[in-house]
Formats: C-alpha cells, sequence, structure tokens
C-alpha cells in the first residue's frame, strides 16, 4: 500500500487507456487473492468500504425485491440488527449462555414470524462468530437448514474470517459479509461474498462498477492491503500457524484472568474463535479496568465492535442472559507477542486489585 | 498517506485507549482541513467512502422522512439520478445547449411535479458544475429559489471541489457532495457536508460513528490524504494559482482542438470548470481517438464519468440537444505540464485526420 501510495498511480480502472487498465489488473489481482481465501470464485466478490457496508448492502440486496421480517439474534452485530430493522419487522433468533445460536433456535423464529407475521422471513442471519465473546456458531446447519426451506441466509463472518477457515462456497450461503481490517489489511475494506447465480440489487447506485453492485470509484490501495492480508493467509500452513498462536495467547490469558478472583470468560471457552476472550470483572466497571490497563502500554476494549461511542448496555450479553452489562475483550493478532501477554499478567491483577479497594 | 502506511497504526478511532484516541485526533484533524476548504464546521462534514456514497447517503437522508418524487436534471451524473428514483418519481429540469439548469427550469420541474404528482418535490438537485462538459451552474441562485419556498437541495459539487471556491456555509444548500480523488486526494474518501442543524438519517447503519450519520469504522488514512490535499487548496492564493494554471491549460487545448475541422467544444466555452473542456468530433467515434491518443501517452475520457464499462450514449448530452452520442473528455490538474499540452497539440491533430482516412 506504501508503494502505491509512493507511485501515485490514481488512474480509473474503469477507463480504457493504458493507466486505467494498469490499475484495473491491480484490482482484479487483489480480488482474486480474497477469493482465494475464501474459497470462491473472484467475480463473487463485491468490495466494499468495510464490513458494515457489506452487511448494509447485503441485507437490503437480499431483501429489496420483497422486504419483510428478518429472523436475527440478538448476538449479532448492531450492524446485522440495525440494517435489517429496515426490510421489516426483526423475529429475535434466541442464543444460550454462551451466546450460541442453536438450528432449533433458528426454526423457532422461523415459526414466530409465521404466527406474528404471517409468512417466512425475508432473510435469516446467522454471524460465522460471535464479534464480542468469540463462540463459533455452528452456522454450516443453520444455513443447510434455512436451505431446504428456501430462505435466503446472511452470515456475518467479520469476526471469524481470517481466524478460522471459512469454506464460503461449501458453506452455500446466499451472502457472507468479511472486512479486510479485521485479519491485517486496513480499515476502509471489506467484501460481501455473493452466492453464484444470486442477482443482488446494489445498496450504492450510479454507476457499473463491481458488476453493477456497487457504484463508486473502486478504492484500489484498499484492495491492494485487503489482496495481500489474505494471500499471507493463503500461503499453505499460515492461518494454522496463526491460530496456534493465538489460541496459545488467549489461552494464557484465560488462565492469567482466572486467577483473579471473581473474574470468569464469557461465551464458550473451547469453540471460540482463537484470537478473542471476553471477561466479565466481578464487582468493578469495564471502563477503569480499560484505563487502567491502558497506563500500562494494554489497549483492550469493553463494550460492542460498532457502539463504543455509545455506553448502551451490551446487547449480546442482555441476550445470554449475563448479569453484566459490559465485559472485557481482549484481541491478540499476528503482531502479538508472549512479552505482551506477560505485560497482561503483571498489569491485570494489579489493576482489579487497586479498583476494587477503592471501592471498600 | 504512505507514511501513515508505513507507521501501521491501525486503532479505532472510537476507542478509549491511547491508540485510539491518537488516531481519533488525526482523523479530527484531517476532518478539520476539510472544513477549512469548504468554509463549513468541522461537524458539518461526514467522511464518506466517496462521492457516489455521499451522494446515495445525500439523497436517502433528505427523502427516508417523507418520500416522493424528485426533481433532477438529466446532466446530473448518474449516481444523483439513480439515488433519487428510490425516492419517488424523478422530474427532469431542462437544460439549455450548454448543458446549464436555470432557475425558470428549476420552478417548471416543480410546477409538472405538482401538476403530475401532487405534491412539491421530495428534494431538488443542482449540481455546482457539470462533470462532462464542465459548464458551472448557477447553483446560488438555485438554491436560494428553493429555500424560499421551502425545498430540500443537494448539490453535487464532486465535480467543482477543489477548481473553485466554493463557499458552502454561505450557499446555504442542505447537503452538498464532494471527492477526494476528484482534487487531488485519493480514490475511496468522499464528504455528505451538511446543513448545520439538519438531521440526517444514516444510509449506513449499525454504529454511531460520524455523530451517527455514517456507520463503520472509519478510512483514516484516506482522510488524512484528503486533508491532505484540501489543506494544500486552502494555503493563500493556491486555488487561484491552480486555476490560472489550468484555465491556461485547457484554453491552450481548445485552441489546438478547434483548429481541427469538424472539432467544436460541448458546454460552455467560458463559464466552465477551469480544468475540463469537452470535445465534439464531427464524423469519427470517441473510443477510437481516446485509444489513438493513449498510445501517444494520453489519457483522455470518451463519455460521463460512472458509466464507462457499459457504452450507452451520454445522458448529459441528450439532455443538451447536442447530436453526439458520446463526447471526448479532456482533463487538467496539478501535475500537468506545458509538455503535456504540447504532446496533445502534435497527436490529436495526426490521430483524428487518421481515423477519418480510414473511413473514406
Amino acid at each position: 500500500m506504501a508503494a502505491w501510495d509512493d507511485a501515485g498511480i490514481t488512474a480509473d480502472p474503469g477507463r480504457v487507456h493504458t493507466e486505467g487498465r494498469m490499475v484495473r489488473a491491480t484490482l482484479e489481482e487483489a480480488r482474486d487473492q480474497i477469493a482465494a481465501l475464501f474459497g470462491v470464485r473472484s467475480r463473487q466478490v463485491v468490495l466494499t468500504s468495510g464490513g458494515t457496508e457489506a452487511i448494509n448492502a447485503g441485507v437490503w440486496g437480499a431483501t429489496r425485491a420483497d422486504p419483510g421480517p428478518v429472523a436475527c439474534s440478538s448476538v449479532e452485530h448492531s450492524a446485522v440488527r440495525d440494517a435489517s430493522g429496515r426490510s421489516g419487522p426483526v423475529v429475535a433468533i434466541a442464543v444460550d449462555r454462551q451466546g450460541r445460536i442453536e438450528v432449533e433456535a433458528v426454526q423457532a423464529a422461523i415459526d414466530q414470524c409465521q404466527a406474528l407475521h404471517g409468512r417466512l422471513p425475508a432473510l435469516v442471519h446467522c454471524q460465522w462468530a460471535n464479534h464480542e465473546v468469540g463462540t463459533v456458531q455452528p452456522v454450516a446447519e443453520v444455513v443447510e437448514h434455512c436451505s431446504r426451506l428456501g430462505l435466503a441466509v446472511h452470515v456475518d463472518a467479520v469476526a471469524a474470517a481470517g481466524h478460522v477457515a471459512l469454506d464460503i462456497e461449501g458453506l452455500g450461503a446466499d451472502l457472507v459479509s468479511v472486512s479486510a481490517h479485521k485479519l491485517g489489511g486496513p480499515a476502509g475494506a471489506g467484501a460481501l461474498i455473493v452466492r453464484r447465480g444470486l442477482r443482488l440489487e446494489a445498496l450504492l447506485v450510479g454507476g457499473d462498477q463491481e458488476r453493477a453492485r456497487r457504484a463508486g470509484l473502486e478504492n484500489v490501495v484498499a484492495a491492494i492491503g485487503f489482496g495481500a492480508a489474505a494471500a499471507e493467509l493463503t500461503a499453505p500452513g499460515a492461518m494454522a500457524g496463526e491460530q496456534a498462536a493465538a489460541r496459545s495467547h488467549t489461552d494464557r490469558l484465560r488462565h492469567i484472568a482466572e486467577k483473579v478472583a471473581g473474574v470468569s470468560v464469557l461465551g464458550d471457552p473451547i469453540d471460540r474463535l482463537p484470537h478473542i476472550l471476553c471477561l466479565d470483572v466481578e464487582g468493578v466497571e469495564a471502563e477503569p479496568v480499560l484505563l487502567g490497563l491502558d497506563q500500562s502500554g494494554i489497549a483492550v476494549h469493553s463494550g460492542s465492535a460498532c457502539s463504543s461511542e455509545t455506553l448502551e448496555p451490551s446487547p449480546v450479553l442482555a441476550a445470554m442472559g449475563v448479569d453484566a452489562e459490559r465485559s472485557l475483550r481482549l484481541s491478540v493478532g499476528w503482531s502479538t507477542t508472549d512479552a505482551d501477554i506477560d505485560a497482561f499478567a503483571a498489569a491485570f491483577p494489579r489493576v482489579v486489585d487497586e479498583l476494587r479497594a477503592l471501592r471498600l
């Protein structure tokens, strides 16, 4: 990306002049790299400005021809829930205490949709894995179940993409949303992956870019970064290696955290994304823990991904029936070292102790 | 941008940890630079992934509460026309042979809207200047006229921004769309500028970014590039200097072109954007001229901005009543040199002559 910015190539890839064709070739190479990571054809990849746009475009495209109620669990990302509200009423899919969506709960929501609204849902959502607690969903079973019923399914794979292997073609979902910055790529890049043969009405209109599925001049430098990150992860053994390292790091984090009294792990402790660990810290707010860790150079997050500017309780935790308003989310990545985990081990018990002492 | 990419700072500006606050400060500095170029407050600037998203979001936000017919000339960009079609029927504002939108024509469209649809338009569009032929519109008069009638106005300033001074606060339009890549910034960045006090329903939902007017992780590196280009243009004398250089270059291009028999300038030859010149070349298609010039290292464009992948006739030319399906658009920029114009002078007459000889 830096090399591209330095070169200052800015031609429109939709043009037939030499500069345009050069940029087009670079863009399509990036698309091929992204498609390879997810096991789909390049033409299935609609490049977007990020996961949020992919989700909004997916819901719009899937429901525009026949808007209606949408089945959506409360552990879905706010973008999934909010975008669904435009199609019709959102029928909740219940989750268990680990935030898991079971096929039976999906069927119950479909039944409820029939009872309340006299029709099948226009769309069913099932995230690949939860963005806040990391619980991996039985997404293949849900997609298979919905496909048998002829229902369209959107899979928010933003949290999972690049961290667990996603055979999107094998999954058979109609629409899958992914984001670059969650897997080592840049902010400002994402993709909506569209099932072969599915026609999609564009959310952004006014140009024929992305095979008329997303208008607007393509952000080629963002695509280059997304493609490069995807190519790294597609190399033999790369993702397995990152998974093992992330799992080892979050297992250590879990061990460190659980040694502190009143600290517990939220979500499925085993069948979770390798790089996320979500903690409930009894007796203290998540926010001051975050600030205390920040003073030790450790950046963690409280609450869900896109709602950080609001201080509302986490709907994910509420749906799980957990008695906490906000959790502490620890994430590791390809750049995390053992020393980073050591730093957490030194800081976390002290920060929690100090905050608890203040409350006495 | 290259320095930012090299530094690899990727924190979410919505977070309260140190890294997030650093990124937030950088993002807001870029927003301040963009706001300064357009004479508005920073909080009026909603950053988007480009001009097309800004236009789509503007039309959505302006018409969502009360969808209905939209008054829109046929010389507007396809994004403006296509996005308007979602609100209701598009009532055409007539233009003259130079592609100019007169206030009387706007009023005629408003009257027609009343006659056909029994109501005032939900939104009126008036581009700042035409993207294809460069004609500058009487946008201040149109906005004033519509404001008196209580009508919402969206101004597509994508072609004009950075090339002529835009006092957006003084203009008083409800919504103005701009794009970074048209003024020396990167692809993948744009802004919707919102009148003070106007509440805007977001097109992209699911997060509170951009004061809940545009959800999704901010593309900070794109904003940095947009801000840097805006800051360059805000420096005293900078835009006037670029204007003079561009005007001198396009005046030379016009002189060169008009010496070739059967070549004429489309749009207003005087009151046009300084950096655009649009040609009608009698007796030959625009496409082979483009390819011939490309072989001489000159990149020009035929047809309108976002429809290049389709080979449909230009709706701009059709609306102007010009007897040509596609035009040849020449653009100069801050990097254009006199030698570039010399190269055009050497190539253009030869390319046209050769193509005409082929037709004999």
